[in-house]
């Protein structure tokens, strides 16, 4: 008789060489190395349960995902055997065992950081970490712009395309934009997100940054359920997924 | 008649790709794809002249270069055309005419910074410009042993191969190891430095940080003009050419 216990794992990814987080036909993702290196380690097959993708080239600090495995390696033994095989660009941060009724689909709360590089100079040792922007930007516009989505509203004008889902109602605990130097920190934290919609977001506030809209415009554009009247969706190198709360 | 003029230039570059800075054959260097770039946009061959080399793997945010050229291009105009045709790894940041006399192999002072990260996990996002090291350093005992560096001494003793040069002494007027996070930057601002010596140095100090000699015997080491007693020469990602002062 076998006894599968289920995991937690917490990974860190630099996405830039993947084709984003799930697994695909024809394409390496972050989820098939992983599988596979645990499928090794483990000598079973393994199939991990992520919290939700990201696309490709997007990063995590701190992707959740869940598996099913018997085994008596103890968790950190298990951690550090697979780390030793995944690529440099692919790290265990943590295995835990937990309930059998955890399920990684179900975050509480999801921090995302999409990252403007604001400088005439490119970046060089972070150029695939941020998105490089030339112009200049009021960051202190950006900040009154990003307060606004804060709270509960419908995130379709937000949406990258149109998917089969009950609600686009989200809710947004934080948001915020902040300089450091060159780069302009756009953070948000919430129940959860739409496809694309956070590099929407970053990319409707960049526009307030540069002056082609006024951040009280952000309420009217939540208002009009238009994609169209949203910013551009900015490149996927500047996404990093902070961190998940179940 | 041509009157040449001659240009100063700062550049920084991400040497994880290049086979270092200095032009050789068979071998992709930062200095062979900046001649290259100048020579396309100044439509004359360029030969840049550098302040030293940096080896394969070493960084570099601010190496210093000098070229004489026929041109009437404003030097800002050159500039973004050049910075417009390098790889993204390579960025010109200053581009400035200078006297004829200018002689770029004749720097004043240069500050490199060489960077450990001292954690069991290893870095994801930092991989390309940190040396990992998994086991714990005492950063108190590594930044006694750097201050001993201070001061005019002979450093054969971390000299990575004899040289044809005049002399091995070389004046020091900062070294410090500091810890940010899993991050320990050892920060090393001379007069100039033999082949290999920064790597030494910090190879030195990361032995005193691991327990296996004691600070002081950074005096015995610098008296004893023999290689060996030195700690190891450190890889070259967590190696970064800072600044040059003429």
């Amino acid at each position: 008789m076998t006894a599968k216990q289920r995991y937690f794992i917490e990974l860190s990814y630099d996405g830039t060489h993947y084709h984003g987080w799930q697994t695909q036909p024809n394409a390496v993702t972050v989820q098939e190395v992983l599988n596979e290196k645990l499928s090794i380690i483990l000598r079973q097959p393994i199939e991990t349960l992520g919290c939700g993708r990201t696309d490709t080239g997007v990063h995590a600090k701190g992707q959740v995902a869940s598996l099913d495995a018997d085994t008596h390696l103890v968790p950190e033994r298990l951690r550090m055997a697979v780390n030793s095989r995944l690529p440099p660009d692919i790290l265990i941060r943590q295995i835990e065992p937990t309930s059998p009724d955890f399920d990684a689909s179900r975050a509480l709360r999801k921090r995302y950081r999409y990252v403007i590089w604001q400088s005439r100079d490119r970046p060089v040792f972070y150029r695939h970490y941020v998105y490089h922007y030339w112009h200049d930007l009021d960051v202190s516009l950006m900040q009154k712009a990003a307060v606004l989505f804060q709270g509960e509203h419908d995130f379709v004008a937000f949406q990258g395309r149109v998917e089969e889902r009950q609600t686009t109602v989200r809710e947004i605990y934080h948001c915020s934009a902040n300089r450091r130097g060159p780069i302009i920190i756009f953070s948000v934290e919430g129940n959860g997100f739409l496809y694309h919609m956070v590099r929407s977001m970053a990319g409707t506030v960049l526009e307030v940054g540069r002056g082609r809209l006024a951040p009280e415009q952000i309420r009217s554009i939540l208002a009009s359920s238009d994609r169209r009247e949203a910013g551009p969706c900015l490149p996927p190198m500047g996404l990093c997924l902070q961190w998940i709360k179940f």
